[in-house]
């Protein structure tokens, strides 16, 4: 592979809560999202899933708190964890999550993408 | 977990090549440390490792080039690729790989910590 500018990459796209894959890791994907608005509430039975800010603020809801991120922070959503993902405009956000992941979880919606429709950039 | 800011993590230490520990993820722990200087040649036989740098810069020799790495660019190093990291004082990198992989690889030399010493901050 190439090494990733993140810059360079997310001015690649400009959809919003449609995940595009930057790089493979041990089963994993890396994936780069902008978000703006709210995605539904969503869990993923199996896989934790990484969320890095690099613009914007993001807050994921949980059901009983609010992790709020700022650039330069992380978290990691447990496996099995109801979150509904917040964004301002202009949110940037590095995913890291198992191949198979939905990034709306076992919910189907308007704003899922099908893993096979997952775009490399 | 908490989320974790990268800022206030890289504060806690100071000391050069010795992974710390902020999370975990799908199998695989989220490190940080501090480079200066260079890492000896080494390779991981089954774990990708993903390598962001937050400050400084990095070079990760390989064999056949060099990926020169500035603050917002990653590199996945791909599973039994040799390696060697090369850093300018003050460079801060996140770390992704299994939990079971020796930041030094297969290769036990004087900068390797033990998977039972790595330290959570």
């Amino acid at each position: 592979m190439s090494k990733v500018n993140l810059a360079d990459k997310f001015r690649k796209f400009e959809d919003l809560w449609s995940p595009k894959l930057v790089g493979e890791l041990n089963e994993n994907y890396i994936k780069l999202a902008k978000g703006k608005g709210e995605l539904d509430w969503h869990s993923h039975e199996n896989e934790d899933e990484f969320f890095l800010v690099v613009s914007g603020h993001l807050d994921i809801h949980l059901r009983d708190e609010v992790i709020s991120l700022d650039p330069g922070e992380f978290y990691v959503v447990a496996k099995g964890v109801e979150h509904r993902p917040v964004a301002i405009e202009g949110t940037e956000i590095v995913l890291i999550e198992p191949k198979e992941t939905l990034h709306t979880g076992t919910k189907k919606i308007d704003q899922t993408v099908a893993i096979e429709d997952q775009e490399w950039i």
